[in-house]
């Protein structure tokens, strides 16, 4: 039985800049929607940051209405105040789709790496120029939106197998 | 000029349980209003965890009407994954009262500590001891309300230095 097209979105937390991207896969076929960033300025007070982030990320759902979420689960080794501030950040990003009533999947950066590259240890560059191959109409305008596209892509592939876990429960 | 008495809410975050825990501070005098704890099922995703924190901490808001919030600053050494938890359920105790138009102050331990007992490296024993004495009308059931508490307190005595700085800017 063909499934219908399910719309994905992906989000590559961080407290400066968090990137966001929006496919649509149809079966084995991935279609880029849209994708940018929300940036927060560094001289605002953690609140107000936090709350730039939770806006911007309420605008994307409702203007693009996504059915399912995917976020990068990742921390910074040995550096616990980073990891503190990558925290806050990911638990807004986090937030906001499950609110929204949205299923919301974590990925390690290694499986998105793999998943996009073929290995675990792929570079940032490696990464870009595989979204272009995959979704020839993208054209990121930063890292962080390119990474959001390519968990996007990471849960379009997985998504099934949890799926069918899920269903065998 | 006497300034009007102003009600704080201490948050004290963790994934697990996040504390709360209100007071009005009416020049040096310091009333006990209110704590307790929103816990979180550890079975649970991470999405619904952090949406019940959210929705807990928007419900105090809602009841006790605070004016100002404050919020402990710390993440757990060595240990990422700890971390990462911790801030995501800490973004979410920044991001409530700050969408709520709460001024959020942010206070390390060692200060919280050093204002409650005198001493950086007071004992969990002795802070709650303090509050007792401080708040004794205060019955915290948990040591995370009781944190929380601390933390308002702390920012009860610190919030006139702040107000002073701003203004002399």
């Amino acid at each position: 039985m063909q499934r219908p097209p399910i719309r994905i979105l992906g989000i590559d937390p961080g407290l400066r800049r968090t990137g966001w991207g929006l496919i649509e896969a149809d079966g084995n076929r991935l279609i880029y929607v849209a994708c940018g960033s929300v940036e927060t300025r560094e001289r605002d007070s953690l609140g107000p940051r936090l709350v730039a982030i939770h806006d911007g990320l309420i605008a994307v759902i409702e203007r693009y209405q996504p059915q399912e979420a995917a976020v990068e689960n990742t921390f910074v080794n040995g550096n616990g105040a980073s990891t503190l501030k990558l925290g806050q950040a990911r638990g807004i990003a986090m937030l906001v789709p499950a609110r929204s009533g949205l299923s919301v999947a974590e990925y390690a950066p290694n499986l998105v790496k793999k998943t996009i590259v073929g290995s675990g240890h792929g570079e940032k560059a490696q990464i870009r120029m595989m979204i272009g191959v995959l979704l020839p109409k993208a054209d990121p305008q930063s890292e962080d939106a390119a990474d959001a596209l390519a968990i996007a892509v990471c849960h379009a592939h997985h998504r099934s197998s949890i799926l069918m876990k899920v269903a065998a429960r």
